[in-house]
């Protein structure tokens, strides 16, 4: 089956582009992003701190079916409204390291918006990783939770 | 002349190496780079913030020669003392981007140690852009100060 998250991962570059086209307004979709009750809904995660500003700060945790605890942060270095969020992302105390985020968020008509995430990464190899991992489905599929958990809001 | 700051820019990559030696005991040249007293003196810019932890943030502004403002800033991912850091860094209102830094500190012996950079930008020609500009000169030149203007805190 194919994937409804496209993305772009060119040999040997240490970056991805990814984009998601949803049924949903895009101040839903960017409430999605930003309101904690809807993230943690599609995420699966529990959100420990969101600090949606410039500058902001964010915590999150998640606990695998063995009950261990696994957590996400980074720090938020642009946030503009239903158009814009720059930010760090780190999976603390993995190997991945830390990679800077690109989301930006568009309107397509009243009741559709798109996605596009550009993701660099500090190395070739700790990006192939994330794809070796399964990242691709398990983000797509994230995002086909979003769609149905994002709906409820219309 | 050859820069005593080394950069290695390897074609096409949207990352950057960068390594200096300094005549500096550790703890002195992280000092330079978080004590805003002698940052202003080497970077030539007024800290109007330097927030050093984790989470913190940042910002710089130089005044150029025809009175021109010009400000700098980003966010502190990572913040290890003597160690390391990992910041976001924008030359503010510039077509530059958001670029992700790593900067590790090390010791090489009681007199000597060494900051080892690597940028990574949004892209190769973002990157290609500040080599232009004559990114590695002026580094360089900045470092050159940075040695003197450390040397007086010993």
């Amino acid at each position: 089956m194919q994937l409804k998250t496209k993305i772009d991962a060119e040999d040997g570059r240490q970056e991805l582009r990814i984009s998601r086209k949803f049924e949903l307004p895009l101040e839903l979709l960017f409430k999605a992003y930003t309101e904690p009750e809807i993230l943690e809904q599609w995420m699966g995660t529990k959100v420990l701190k969101l600090e949606n500003e410039k500058y902001g700060s964010w915590q999150f945790e998640t606990t695998d079916p063995r009950g261990n605890k696994h957590r996400f942060s980074g720090v938020i270095h642009e946030f503009v409204p239903d158009r814009q969020i720059i930010r760090t992302f780190e999976m603390v105390g993995t190997g991945f390291g830390v990679q800077l985020e690109f989301l930006e968020f568009e309107s397509i008509t009243e009741e559709t918006s798109r996605l596009d995430m550009h993701i660099v990464y500090r190395s070739a190899e700790l990006r192939d990783q994330y794809l070796k991992i399964g990242m691709p489905r398990g983000l797509s599929m994230a995002h086909d939770r979003l769609q149905e958990a994002a709906e409820k809001y219309k």
